[in-house]
């Protein structure tokens, strides 16, 4: 695992993220960002399954900052099968290891096809002391019906410490059922704030997505959106960012050059209002 | 016709605009600039024929004044079909008139498709004298066969001083063929700076067209980019930019807000060199 710290944000850089952060102390429920970079085009990938290096170094820097604000980091199953992403944070925070700094890697896996190991990046993190055990979130239906192989693989990657968590209505084919799963359950394992990072299905469904609200009304789960943009294009070939319908909810919105990409902060007007 | 002029951008704003603009004296060849404003998915409208408003007062006023520096701004037919875009410079520059300061107006349209009349807004500020009268290139092929109905449009519409030009090559299923033909007779007519600003194949296919230089080698016709988001998401039943394949020619790229939408100026790698 190489742990390369990251350099320092600026200060300017740092006051232009400060009001998009969770609360803190935190609130009484999830405080979501979902966050990504993005080509002009909109993609975030060149095509299913291509690791593509987006953004610059000043603005991965920001992505890991961000990190360290947020208990959990959420990926859906392919975005793992792609990258092999580490997950962890390696902005150093003082008074904190890498680890304690590092957000709890979150996987949305229904039917585990994660496929992890004890080589993978993510494990590998944890093992190092450079970030915490991941959870991977799999269907109750699923997971009431495991196969003995599934079931050795399970204990295997939990003896190191990771959990593979049955969730009930994941597998719903209504996604906003699946995100109150998913919120549910992050709540109730004392998760108050979570980064998403992706890939294309989670973050298009998540911006539209609508969760009943204490009092039934509802309201969008995403708190704050910021989004990278890199100065290329991938190609309609790529993994693209669009919602099914269109919207405009977003607002106290601010841009901020990040070497040679610009970083959007805004918050949500759908949103519940942060108590 | 209204015309509301629009009110000056700030001296950092035109400051930041500067480097990209044409050179002055012009060169020898046609300076060609691409700008559109798009979504944070990388749409121009929210469907086919939708005329869409995306970008705010600040980064339309940024068009206007780039408009009043080209000598030409070009458009494909679906826009003009779609949209019906006045297509003149509504930023007021001291010691020209309206009309003086505005760019000629070129519309793509191989088989005259446009259907303009006196009532379209290219044609009443024109007549206003808000603008130029616009000059719409046929293909050599069309041009040939002209039915008396169509023929009979084209000298309404010329009696008023717009120009129905016939092009060699125009409608060649190579579109590196017509741009470069469109590039010659603009040149031919003095055309000295071009802003060209959409549609959706317009531009996808700028983006990646190569024509041959004087000396023979392939170079991209387009000099600059300028791009506004606005940060809203029409959708992925949207008009989109993205080109056939990926690229990554931008260099000297600047992010500056404008408003609630944020504007990239750019010069492109691939272009010819400014003599
Ligand atoms: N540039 C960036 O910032 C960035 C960040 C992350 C990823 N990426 C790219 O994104 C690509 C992957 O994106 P993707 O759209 O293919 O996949 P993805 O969003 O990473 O994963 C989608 C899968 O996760 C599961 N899932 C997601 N949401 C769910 C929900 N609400 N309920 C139940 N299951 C859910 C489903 O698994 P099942 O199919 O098993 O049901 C679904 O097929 C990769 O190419 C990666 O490189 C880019
Ligand atoms: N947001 C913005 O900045 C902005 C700006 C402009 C337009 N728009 C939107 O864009 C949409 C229209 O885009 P679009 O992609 O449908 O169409 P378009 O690019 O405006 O026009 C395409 C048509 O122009 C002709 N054409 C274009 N390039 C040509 C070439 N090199 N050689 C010969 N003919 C060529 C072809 O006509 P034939 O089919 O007759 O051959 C082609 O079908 C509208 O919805 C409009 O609102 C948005």
């Amino acid at each position: 695992m190489t742990s390369q710290p990251l350099h320092l944000l600026s200060d300017s850089l740092t006051a232009f993220l400060g009001p998009y952060l969770p609360p803190s102390p935190p609130s009484d429920r999830v405080f979501v960002t979902l966050t990504y970079a993005a080509s002009l085009d909109s993609r975030i990938a060149l095509g299913r399954g291509l690791r593509t290096q987006l953004s610059g170094p000043e603005s991965k820097c920001m992505t890991h900052y961000l990190r360290a604000h947020h208990d959990a980091i959420l990926v859906g199953v392919n975005t793992v099968l792609a990258d092999n992403p580490g997950l962890n944070c390696r902005y150093r925070v003082a008074g904190k290891s890498p680890s304690e700094a590092s957000p709890r890697p979150i996987i949305i896996d229904p039917t585990f096809r994660c496929k992890l190991s004890a080589g993978s990046k993510v494990m590998l993190a944890a093992s190092s002391k450079e970030g915490k055990e991941p959870w991977i979130l799999v269907s109750a239906e699923w997971h009431a019906a495991v196969s003995p192989s599934d079931l050795a693989h399970i204990q295997s990657i939990e003896s190191t410490g990771a959990r593979v968590i049955p969730v009930k209505g994941l597998q719903s084919d209504n996604r906003n059922e699946s995100w109150a799963a998913i919120l549910k359950l992050l709540k109730e394992r004392s998760i108050r704030s979570l980064m998403v990072e992706g890939g294309a299905q989670v973050i298009n469904d998540l911006l539209l997505a609508a969760v009943q609200d204490g009092d039934g009304t509802k309201v969008s789960p995403v708190d704050v959106i910021i989004i990278t943009i890199a100065p290329v294009y991938l190609g309609k070939n790529g993994v693209e960012v669009s919602p099914a319908s269109a919207l405009d909810y977003l607002y106290d919105i601010k841009w901020e050059p990040f070497g040679r990409d610009v970083v959007m902060a805004s918050f949500n007007r759908k949103a519940r209002a942060v108590s």
